[in-house]
């Protein structure tokens, strides 16, 4: 990996299975990248960084969210979401990354949002189908991301709706919006 | 039934079945404000106008939605949705509705929408339960509308956005909002 010296300070940050797949993540977005004519070295660095807070402390998260001035309706939303935009913080004020790509796909992984950049899909999707992930679906997911970008976002969107609502769990604003735009959009290709 | 008169009204506006819908959804909704406490009147009534212009011209709605001022959001989304808030508009300037909640349970009764009154949920609900449907969750649904209002209204929300995302159909955002409103409250009582 080309920024491997990025990836090892990640070690000290996450457990284990987490490093492994933030790992996993870099390298599939970085196959994504080849395979859809994409930046390979920001779908690589993204990769890597999207999870740096991912195991900060829920204060800590909660101070930056309110002292950088993020969305503040994060706060009413499970804190689960919250370590994205400060992943995003941190990866330009800790890691001088000042990629606006890179900074949003970053910011957008757990949530998506509408009008996504073909990174932000990457990151978003890698998330969700890197090697080490297993649940009912997975496999269908990372066929669709063999064959079309589009296709696959349509339905890791549908897939992570469905699991949100499935157990009745809030769905924040900014995912409902990359779903319907997702939809919509879709539906004008079709038309 | 105490609006017969109304009820006879719906005759010619839409095919037998759609009637038979129709009495069905005024005669559960009765039910459950009897059941809960709610205006039995004022059920019955919403109940029955509720599809008065389900069969009405898309190009009709269409302008109606537009001289009324209604939201214009709603003509970026499927017609199915415009006969709720046009027969809202009906029941108030032609059959002299003037009760504000009969006529938001009319017109919320196929998006629902954030903050929704009990007469407002007692018509959602009853629109899909009512006997003559038949459609697979069906009988949970109704089992559930016997025991809590609030329950089976998050249980209702969840088959209808579940029901949407499956077909990867758009979800009109008061349905959003509606949801993650039940969610939210249903999560405040359970701290």
């Amino acid at each position: 990996m080309k920024f491997e010296h990025v990836l090892v300070q990640m070690k000290d940050r996450m457990p284990e299975k987490r490093y492994i797949h933030t790992k996993g993540v870099a390298m599939t977005a970085v196959h994504l990248a080849k395979k859809y004519g994409e930046d390979i070295d920001k779908a690589e660095l993204a990769g890597i960084l999207h999870d740096s807070v991912k195991y900060a402390e829920k204060e800590w998260l909660r101070e930056k969210i309110i002292s950088e001035k993020m969305d503040p309706n994060l706060l009413q939303y499970h804190h689960e979401l919250w370590h994205a935009p400060v992943g995003s913080y941190v990866a330009e004020h800790e890691f001088q990354i000042h990629d606006e790509d890179i900074l949003n796909a970053i910011k957008y992984h757990t949530t998506g949002r509408a009008g996504m950049s073909p990174l932000e899909k990457i990151i978003y999707i890698s998330d969700m189908i890197e090697p080490s992930r297993n649940y009912p679906g997975v496999e269908l997911l990372r066929e669709k991301a063999e064959i079309d970008l589009e296709d696959a976002m349509v339905s890791c969107m549908v897939h992570s709706m469905t699991f949100l609502i499935d157990k009745k769990q809030p769905v924040f604003p900014d995912s409902f919006h990359c779903y319907n735009d997702l939809i919509q959009k879709k539906g004008k290709v079709n038309e």
